[in-house]
């Protein structure tokens, strides 16, 4: 099995935190986005979305999304779960997770990817080009304040997002709070809960990668 | 269980569908979007999200996203699976079922919700007003251009999209289709994989929900 990396992107750090948290060893290459290599021709042979993370199983198949990665190492070492136990415990994980990826990561990947000079003509991800929309890079900023405001309700009293247990929904959060610095963006100071759960999550081995 | 669906609406067809194909019995209650009932108190009340489909469990557990309501019936009704059975087609099942969702359902969301004069400050679904992007529209267009012209190299010679079996990467690749119609836009009539995936696929009871 080999890993498709990039030490300094949020997408294959959702993949990182997540083998650290099943205490898995996968070999491991790094793709230096910085540098384009995910869209030269020798990654695009690998993976024609020209995205990182990857999976390459033995047999040579490629999963080619967090999602899909997630769950196949799941399904092989379920323990600890990740993505829920009981069936009410995997749906709200999905739930949540789905909602962070949709209404925070995302968000932020909008303002971003469509404001930074560096990522000008690259406002998607993959093979082809498309132009910045200053207006979009505008609406993400305005979606992740929103999102990260609701934060503090999400969690509650509860120790992890989805209740009792470090889950895929922790991950996702805690990536989405802090691919958020980098615009400058956090967590209200005065969310109790939420930073309380930052602060817990943030001191796990995992969160270091 | 309370199933809240939309019968005019895309996305709650994806667990319409699930549940025909898994043969359910669930308590449907239809929302009128087309008259706003997502955005009215009653319903705000039900999920604050505003979106459909709203899956109730019995213990008064709301799930609010198809990624939540397809997890949570797969391992309350594993049979038939639609979610993959080994892993590795669990893996691959996630994996295409995410790249239709990001590169061709939300592509039609963004054309549709950033151009249709309905739609006018709801250019994101949820609680609150988003002004249209016309740009976002355009690209939103282009993106679903090239992903229908992709739909023919991911069908292959299998029989569906995943491989030999129905799963939800069929469902959702299905409603895409669908609602790409909506935009007067559909797969390329010499794309022979995807015409005979299309054709065996609209053909089960479940697609005429």
């Amino acid at each position: 099995m080999k890993f498709y990396d990039c030490s300094t992107a949020p997408s294959p750090r959702r993949v990182r935190i997540f083998i650290a948290e099943k205490d898995l060893e996968i070999d491991t290459v790094d793709i230096d986005m910085r540098k384009g290599e995910q869209l030269g021709e020798a990654f695009r042979a690998i993976n024609p979305h020209c995205t990182v993370p990857v999976l390459e199983l033995d047999d040579g198949t490629r999963l080619t999304t967090t999602a899909g990665i997630w769950r196949y190492l799941e399904a092989e070492h379920p323990e600890p779960s990740l993505l829920g136990a009981t069936a009410k415990e995997q749906g709200l994980v999905a739930d949540l997770q789905w909602r962070i990826e949709f209404d925070g990561m995302l968000a932020i990947a909008e303002a971003l990817r469509n404001s930074a000079p560096p990522l000008k003509d690259r406002a998607l991800t993959g093979p082809i080009n498309y132009a910045q929309i200053p207006e979009l890079a505008e609406r993400g900023l305005t979606r992740l304040g929103h999102f990260l405001a609701g934060v503090d309700g999400m969690i509650g009293d509860k120790p992890f997002v989805a209740g009792d247990r470090y889950t895929v929904a922790d991950i996702d959060l805690l990536v989405t709070v802090d691919f958020a610095g980098w615009l400058k963006q956090g967590l209200p100071e005065d969310a109790a809960n939420a930073q309380r759960w930052y602060q817990s999550v943030s001191e796990r081995p995992s969160a270091k990668l």
